[in-house]
């Protein structure tokens, strides 16, 4: 146990991307747990602000004049000053991993008080299966004293393979802004001891507070939409991209699992701006959702690419009714995979060998 | 919180249904919580044979002989020595909820050493919506200090009736034979300090051992079928139940919950045993998952019954093939709700009722 830091699991396999407008001092919590891994900053406001990283740690800086530099006129899909630029990062990277934490998220404790390292326990849910066929009552099978029940159908125990693992948030929970403030003061203390996967079928609201996905597999539908700067809404950058990731992933038969990791989120957003933020979302949900659960994609989409291209022409023929916003949404969600596969021209090859050939099993 | 015991919760409309071969002294350490509550006891075995139950409950007593007295030849849909003989007990309930445990099943401690009031919780979790529609991450959103988290529909905050709640185990999980044969020593000491809604269109394993529900929403469907002596399978009634209630709620658009609360299950069954018993249900469960998660119940079922009857010409029609032993079941079902009918027919004038009326809200 004693001697130099072993070499944490998947170490050359995976980017932390990080969004912020702020120096970086939170990593240093982070440092046993991060510091052998490649980090991708994102900065989401004035390009001309440098943003300080704590010594040590292996990084690599966007800007928005970095973002204009290397997309060009597709530049225009990443939001400005909103988090949702995180999604930036995730195009970027040459890794098959991602996690994603917000700056304000500290490491949170486990009820024995040791620090959880959330990374590891994202990589665990990453690496082994899902279940999205058939629910577990004691929750994740594939974990360390647990198994399949009774009734559960052997043929499904295999599982599915994991393309998203979604952390929780002990401290400040992860409300919109009415509940916030209607519910200034609480608190999230409890500690839910579970991983599972969300069925088949069912979506999630999606976090990307703490977040990690199998980027090979789900990466270019992991778009966190047009937000922030010139745009009507915020906040909803993380949900759009869980809907669109939760339907592309029922259709190809991949799992997304929630709960642990929990990490610390130390203190709530403003919820007036909030709601300024999110008012048009909140009222814009109740016509997304019946959309995301009513929409089929076709047997012949078979790569992610092409699934998310036909979701595209969904939203523009359905949701364009809404509001002219998803209209323009549409657009940068083709955008987003064009500048996606110039930026990944192996993944882009490899998803065109992969229509002759089948989806990957 | 001196004084004579407090009146616990639905006194007065709750029944706790018990199956058993033995002497009920499992009930001395339940005595706190079960004390004031009406037992309903079915003895599964040879009748000649004395239930001893212990001083002070308050409890009606049936056996096989009274079963053939009370239902008449519709006694053949109740199962004769096996657990599955307790649904008799649903049908003589005159309760609103059923509350119904094995007698191998002790109280068990929460992380604090604190003894755990399962039917407490069972009664917490039918009294509160459940949330079918839509996937909370932090699990009940109307327990204390919870909430729906950002990206919650506002409209699906109300959430639905909830008709299951479905508690866990302790100890000894609740595994199938082989998996009982590969893990003789995997003891469950894991407690998840959840409770959630299992989604619409999502299977589970329902297991009997620790069940509560509302019998005047879901207890002409709570039917665990021919089980035990003279039929090919055992250990498969509640799954079967399981199976039907669901796709019952589903379809009539009220809620299951899993979780919360744990019993301490005291000891595995007999392996090679439950062997013999399951092994046909391993294999035909193959091909009964795919047939619930295809079932469709027409719109113009609005009352349980009417769904039940409905599911009994489906499993008729498409099980019957894989074997006549679905046909014999399929027939049991429509004399299963005969007979609840018969013994409950304000209940029956209630559903014919609403068949005019639509369905209850």
């Amino acid at each position: 146990m004693a001697g130099p830091a072993p070499t944490p699991l998947l170490k050359d396999e995976l980017d932390i991307v990080i969004p912020t407008i702020r120096s970086l001092d939170f990593l240093e919590m982070w440092r046993p747990f991060f510091e052998q891994y490649h980090l991708i900053i994102v900065q989401d406001g004035d390009p001309s602000k440098t943003i300080k990283v704590p010594q040590g740690f292996d990084y690599e800086l966007y800007n928005r004049n970095d973002i204009n530099r290397i997309l060009g006129p597709k530049a225009s899909c990443i939001s400005f000053k909103d988090s949702a630029c995180r999604c930036f990062g995730y195009m970027v990277s040459k890794k098959k991993y991602i996690y994603t934490i917000d700056d304000d998220c500290f490491v949170a404790k486990d009820p024995s008080g040791k620090e959880i390292n959330a990374l590891e326990q994202h990589i665990n849910n990453l690496l082994s299966p899902a279940t999205p066929f058939f629910f577990n009552t004691l929750y994740d099978p594939y974990r360390e004293g647990a198994d399949f029940v009774r009734g559960y159908p052997f043929s499904l125990r295999e599982g599915a393979p994991t393309a998203v693992s979604h952390g929780l948030w002990l401290n400040i929970p992860d409300y919109d802004a009415p509940t916030q403030l209607v519910k200034p003061r609480e608190r999230n203390t409890r500690y839910v001891d579970a991983v599972m996967t969300i069925p088949k079928g069912t979506l999630f609201p999606m976090c990307g507070m703490n977040l990690g996905f199998d980027r090979e597999l789900i990466g270019p539908a992991m778009y966190f939409g047009l937000m922030g700067d010139g745009q009507p809404i915020g906040r909803y950058d993380d949900m759009w991209a869980g809907w669109c990731i939760k339907v592309i992933c029922d259709h190809m038969g991949w799992g997304v699992k929630t709960g642990l990791p929990y990490i610390w989120h130390s203190k709530a957003s403003n919820p007036f701006v909030n709601l300024k933020k999110e008012y048009k979302g909140i009222y814009w949900q109740e016509e997304l959702i019946p959309f995301f659960q009513a929409v089929k994609l076709p047997k012949e989409c078979t790569t992610v690419q092409q699934c998310y291209l036909e979701l595209s022409k969904e939203v523009k023929a359905k949701l364009g009714k809404v509001d002219d916003y998803f209209i323009k949404l549409a657009d940068a969600m083709v955008t987003w995979i064009e500048a996606w596969d110039e930026l990944n021209p192996s993944g882009a090859a490899a998803a065109a060998a992969k229509v002759s050939n089948g989806p990957k099993k």
